[in-house]
C-alpha cells in the first residue's frame, strides 16, 4: 500500500488521480489532500478518501469547507492558504505526492515535498520550466525521484527503467502536429480561436489544445526533458507523429531505439508515476497495432511552428528565460482565446518579451528571480501587443503575411 | 574489459561477433574458440584475436590447424573434436559464451558453459528450441544469464530491463511477412526455390530465408519466447510489420507497450549480448523515423503461413515435440531447396511427423530422448515426402490448390 498526498486534487490531474486511487484501493492510501477553491467537490473528496490533512488554498472559504465536512469522525487536520498548502505537501508518512497545481503556484508546496523527502509525481509543468534551476539541486540533495506524469516524459522515463548510467544518447519527443498540421503556412494569420481548438487526438483544456496547435506544448516539454533526463538540447528532438500512438523514444549509445506507445489516455502515465517502479494490472483497452494503422512521422515545419524555435532557443539560453517563455506563452494565449490578438500574435509577445529579458536573464536565479521573472513577463505581453499592433508579421527571422491583429 | 568465449566462430554469427570484438578492442578479450572444418578462416582468427584455447570440431583437421599457426608464440590450448569444443565451451575466465554454432550441436557445448557459470550469448536457437525443457533448469541451477543474440528476442529482453518480476503481460513478435507477404494464396502451390529466396528486408542465408516466407521462423521465435521469458503461448503474439524498423513489442500489466526499434542490421542485437548490461557507444547508421516512413501492421494469414500454426502447436504440445518441429521443417525446407519438394509440402511434411511423434512425445525428455527426436524427425520426413507425393495439399485443417510434389 503505497501512501500518497494530492496537491491540486479539485483540477484534471487531481480527480484523474484519484479516479484511479478509487480504483485501487488496495494500493494507494491518501494521507493529505490540498484544493483551491471548489469547496462542493473537495469536500466530496475528503468525504471518500479520509486523508489525515487537507488544506484549501483560498482562505476565505475554510468556514464553509469546515461547515461541509463537520459531520466526519475523526476529523482531519483542517489549513487553509498558501502556507496549509505547503504544509499538506510535506506532512506524515506520504511516499509520492502529486502536483496537480497549475502555474507557478505550484513551486512552493513541490519544494517543500522533496525537502520533506517525498517522491514528486510531476503534473506541474513550473517545477522544471520555471523551477529547474532551483529544483533540481534540491531533487540531488534529499535523493528523492521525480517521476513524470504527463505522457511524453512518462514514455522517456518508461524507456529509460532499465538503461545503464550514461546510456542514453537521444530523445525525440513525438507530437500530434496539432490542429494546424494539415494547414498551409501562408493560412496562419487567419487561424481563429475555433480553429485552434480542433484537437486531432487528445481530448484537452483550451490552453493546452492551443499549445499543441503551436507547438509550444512540446517546446516546453523539451526544456522539461532537458531538466529531466540531463541531455543537451542538441539531443532532444520533436518529431510529428499523427497518431499519437508512439509517446515519445529515446536512442542509446549504440544506436538502439526504444519506445513507449499506447491508446491516447492520459490515466497510464499518471498511474505508473503512482505505482512506479511497479506495473499495476488494468482492465484498461489495450493497444491493437492493427487497429491503430500506420504509425507515420514528419520533421517539424519551423516556418508553421515558430513557438517550437523559441522554446529552444529559451532552452538554451537558460536561467529565468525559461520561466519568462512559459508565463508570456501564458498570458499570450490567453489573449487570444479572448480573441485580443491574433493567432500569429502568441509567437510575436513571446519572442519580443523573451528578447526584452535578455540583459536580465540569470544563470543562477534564485526562486524569487524565477517568480518576478514569472510576473513580469505576465504584464510585459500586455505592453507587446500595442507595441506589435502596427508591425508586419516577423517571428524568429521568418516573415508571414500580415493580418490585423 | 569482458572475457568472451565463442563457440563457431568462422560461421555467420561467429565472424559477426569477432566484427564487433575487433571495433572494441579496449571492451572485449577473446578466451576460446571453437569452430568447424574453416581451417584457412580459423587460422586467420587465432592470429588476429589470440585465444588462450581453441578447438577443431572436425577432428581431422587437428594436424592441418596445428601446422597453420605453429609460429604462434605462445600457443593456444590446440584440441579437437566435440570434446574439445566442450571443453572450450567451459573453459577459463569467460563471463559469457556467444553459441554460433548450428544445429543440436550446440547443445552439449551450451550445456557444458551454463554449468562452468557463464552467461550464454544465445545465437543457437535449438538450445531452447529443442533443448529447453533440459537447459532452463540448468541456467536457474547455476544462476547465468541467457542473452538473446537475435534481432526480436534481444529487442523483447532489451523492453525488459526495467520491468518489475510480473509486470511482463504479452510478447509481441514482428515479423516481415517474407517474400510471399503480398502474394495470394492461391498462387503458393506454385512457389518456387527463386520466389522463396527473395526476402524483402533482411540478407540472410537461404535456409533462414525459406523459414521467413513461411513464417516458420516466427513460429520458431514463439517457442523460444516461451522458454525465454515465461509467457504462455496465448500471450505471444505475431504481428506482421513490413518495414523491419520494429523489432518487438512487449505489453505490461498496465497496458504500456514498449517497443525497441532499429534499421535492420544483426550486429546490434549481438552487440548488446556481448556488453549488457552496458550500451557501448558505437558510430553505426542512426535511425531516423522521417526517412523509415510509415511503420504498418496487419494480422498474419493463417492460410497462407500453415507453419506458424504447425509452430504454435508444437509448442503447446511441449516435451521433444518442438525438437521435431524443427528438425522436420530443417529436414523439408533443405529437401525444398533442392527442388525435391515444392513449397507447401514444406508444411505438409512438418504436420505429418509432427502427427507421427504425439503417441512418443515425453513432456520431461532427457537431452538424449531430444537428440533422438531431432534425429528420427529428419529421417521422418523423407518418409512422409513419398507417402504424401500422392495426397492433396490439406495442412492444419486447410485445403490447398493441388499441385505436383
Amino acid at each position: 500500500m503505497k501512501a500518497i498526498t494530492l496537491v491540486g486534487s479539485t483540477g484534471s490531474i487531481g480527480t484523474q488521480t484519484l479516479d484511479i486511487v478509487s480504483q485501487y484501493p488496495d494500493q494507494f492510501r491518501v494521507v493529505g489532500l490540498a484544493a483551491g477553491r471548489n469547496v462542493e467537490l473537495f469536500a466530496a473528496q475528503i468525504r471518500q478518501f479520509r486523508p489525515e490533512i487537507v488544506a484549501i488554498s483560498a482562505a476565505e472559504k475554510l468556514a464553509e469547507l469546515k461547515a461541509a465536512i463537520q459531520d466526519l469522525n475523526p476529523q482531519p487536520i483542517i489549513l487553509a492558504g498558501e502556507a496549509g498548502v505547503i504544509e499538506v505537501a510535506r506532512y506524515g508518512d506520504a511516499e509520492t505526492v502529486v502536483t496537480g497545481i497549475v502555474g507557478c503556484a505550484g513551486l512552493l508546496p513541490t519544494i517543500a515535498a522533496i525537502e520533506a523527502g517525498k517522491d514528486i509525481a510531476l503534473a506541474n509543468k513550473e517545477t522544471l520550466i520555471a523551477g529547474g534551476p532551483v529544483v533540481l539541486p534540491l531533487v540531488e540533495k534529499h535523493g528523492v525521484k521525480l517521476l513524470p506524469a504527463d505522457s511524453e516524459h512518462s514514455a522517456i522515463f518508461q524507456c529509460l527503467q532499465g538503461v545503464p548510467q550514461g546510456g542514453l544518447r537521444k530523445i525525440l519527443l513525438t507530437a500530434s502536429g496539432g490542429a494546424f498540421r494539415d494547414w498551409p503556412v501562408e493560412k496562419l494569420p487567419e487561424v481563429t480561436v475555433a480553429d485552434a481548438l480542433k484537437h486531432p487526438n487528445w481530448s484537452m483544456g483550451r490552453k493546452i489544445t492551443v499549445d499543441s496547435a503551436t507547438l509550444m506544448n512540446k517546446g516546453l516539454e523539451v526544456i522539461e526533458a532537458h531538466f529531466l533526463f540531463g541531455l543537451d538540447y542538441d539531443d532532444i528532438e520533436i518529431v510529428i507523429h499523427p497518431q499519437s500512438i508512439i509517446h515519445s523514444l529515446i536512442e542509446l549509445q549504440d544506436t538502439s531505439v526504444l519506445a513507449q506507445l499506447g491508446w491516447p489516455d492520459m490515466r497510464l502515465p499518471l498511474l505508473y508515476a503512482l505505482s512506479w517502479p511497479e506495473r499495476i494490472y488494468t482492465d484498461w483497452e489495450r493497444l491493437d497495432l492493427v487497429k491503430a494503422g500506420s504509425l507515420t512521422f514528419r520533421e517539424p515545419d519551423h516556418q508553421k511552428y515558430p513557438c517550437m524555435r523559441l522554446a529552444y532557443a529559451a532552452g538554451r539560453a537558460g536561467g529565468s528565460m525559461p520561466a519568462v517563455l512559459n508565463a508570456a506563452n501564458e498570458q499570450a494565449v490567453a489573449l487570444f482565446l479572448e480573441e485580443k490578438i491574433g493567432y500569429l500574435d502568441i509567437a510575436r509577445c513571446i519572442e519580443w518579451v523573451c528578447d526584452r529579458h535578455q540583459h536580465d536573464n540569470r544563470q543562477n536565479p534564485s526562486l524569487d528571480d524565477i517568480l518576478n521573472a514569472d510576473q513580469w513577463a505576465r504584464q510585459e505581453v500586455l505592453t507587446a501587443t500595442t507595441k506589435l499592433a502596427a508591425q508586419s508579421y516577423h517571428i524568429q527571422g521568418i516573415t508571414y503575411d500580415k493580418a490585423a491583429i
